[in-house]
C-alpha cells in the first residue's frame, strides 16, 4: 500500500487549505488504495477570514495545524514529525492558506518566500524524487522547489502564471480539470479552484492528480 | 434541475459540521446533476473544541453561520432566509454539530430539544412531504419532525439508537454504507462516520442517500 503525505494549511478557503480541495484528495487517495497522513505547520495563521463575510477579523489569531485538524478529524501531525523514508509521495491542496501560511504569495507576489519549515518538509520529497502533486495556488511554490524549467500549471491567470515563469518555472496554461506533468521532475499540477466553477470541475482535475501521483510513486 | 438545501451545523467533526460528510454531499448533488444552498443557523456554536487535542477552548466563542461558511466557501444563508417554494429537498450532515448547535442530544440525550429555529426550517420541508436526508448522528431530530414511528438509523450505538425510539421512531441497525428509508415519510438515513473507519465508506453511504433523496424529490 502506497502511504501519502498531505500537507494542509489551515480550513477554509479565505485564509487555509481549500476544504472541498483537501476532502476529495483524502477521498480519492483512500478510493485509490492509497493510505494517507495529514500534516501541517504549528504556525500562527497570517489571517482569520469571516468566509461570511470576507473581511478579515483582526482581533482573532488561529494555528495551522490546530485548524487544520478540523479537516484531518484529529489526525494531523507537524511537519517535524514526518520521516521521509515512511512515505512515498506527497500532495498539496490549495486555498488561500497556501499562499498566506505555506509561503507568501498573497503579499510578496513573485518575490514569495517559502515558511523554512514547509520548504524543508517539501523538498525532502523533491530531492529525492517522490512526486508531489500540487493544485490550485500551490503550484506558485514548484519553482522554489525545482530546478528551474520545472513545468506547472495555475491555470491560466496571467499574473500568477508571470509569478511562476519570474521564478524559473515553466508555465502551461491549463483547462480546469486538467493536469500538468513533468515527468522528469515527477511533480503534477491541476488548477482546482483557480478555475473551477463547481465541485464537479475541481474532482476531475484532483481524481486525475492522484492517479499521475500515485502511477509515479 | 433539483434544489437542494443543505442544512450545515458548522465546521469541524467535534464542534461543528462534519467536514467530510459536508463536501461529500456537496459532490454527490452536484454529479447527480441537482443544484445546492447551503444554509445555517446564525447562533453561537455550544463548544469552540481544539481538534488536535479535543479539548473544549473555554475562551474561545464561534458562530455556526459564520464557520459554516467555511465549508460553502461563503456561500451559506441564514436559515430565516429560506423559500420553501424554492426547494425539493434538504440533506442535513452529520458531525457534533448537530447534536450541538442544530439540537442538545450532546447534552440531553433522548429529552433533546431541537434548536427552534432549525425545528420551524426541517419541518417545512417534511410538512408538505418534501424529501430529507439525514447523516451520522442527526437523524436522533427525526422522530420530533415526523409522525410516531418514522423509520431511521444512527448505525448500531445502543444507546443512540434507544433516544431514538424513546422519541418515537423506529430504529432499523444498519450497515455503515446502507441507507435506512422511509417511503411514507420520505425520509432517508445512512450512519457516515457513526460507524465508518474511513472516507470511501462515508462516501458510499451519501452517494446513496443523495440518489434515493434526489428519487423522491
Amino acid at each position: 500500500m502506497k502511504k501519502v503525505a498531505v500537507l494542509l494549511s489551515g480550513c477554509g478557503v479565505f485564509d487555509g487549505a481549500e476544504i472541498h480541495e483537501s476532502v476529495l484528495t483524502l477521498l480519492e487517495l483512500a478510493r485509490s488504495g492509497a493510505s494517507y497522513q495529514c500534516f501541517a505547520p504549528d504556525i500562527a495563521q497570517l489571517h482569520v477570514v469571516n468566509h461570511l463575510t470576507g473581511d478579515i477579523d483582526e482581533a482573532d489569531q488561529r494555528n495551522v495545524l490546530v485548524e487544520s485538524a478540523r479537516v484531518a478529524r484529529g489526525e494531523v501531525k507537524p511537519l517535524t514529525d514526518m520521516k521521509i523514508d515512511e512515505f512515498d509521495a506527497l500532495v498539496v491542496p490549495g486555498g488561500f492558506g497556501a499562499a498566506k501560511n505555506l509561503c507568501n504569495f498573497a503579499v510578496a507576489g513573485a518575490e514569495l518566500i517559502i515558511d523554512s519549515g514547509v520548504k524543508r518538509f517539501i523538498t525532502q520529497f523533491t530531492q529525492v524524487g517522490k512526486p508531489v502533486g500540487f493544485m490550485c495556488i500551490a503550484p506558485v511554490m514548484i519553482p522554489q522547489c525545482y530546478e528551474a524549467g520545472v513545468l506547472g500549471t495555475i491555470g491560466s491567470d496571467p499574473h500568477t502564471a508571470a509569478a511562476f515563469e519570474l521564478q524559473g518555472g515553466q508555465h502551461q496554461i491549463t483547462k480546469v480539470d486538467d493536469i500538468v506533468v513533468d515527468e522528469v521532475n515527477k511533480v503534477v499540477s491541476t488548477p482546482a479552484y483557480m478555475l473551477a466553477d463547481n465541485i464537479v470541475e475541481v474532482h476531475n482535475g484532483i481524481t486525475k492528480l492522484v492517479a499521475s501521483v500515485l502511477n509515479m510513486a
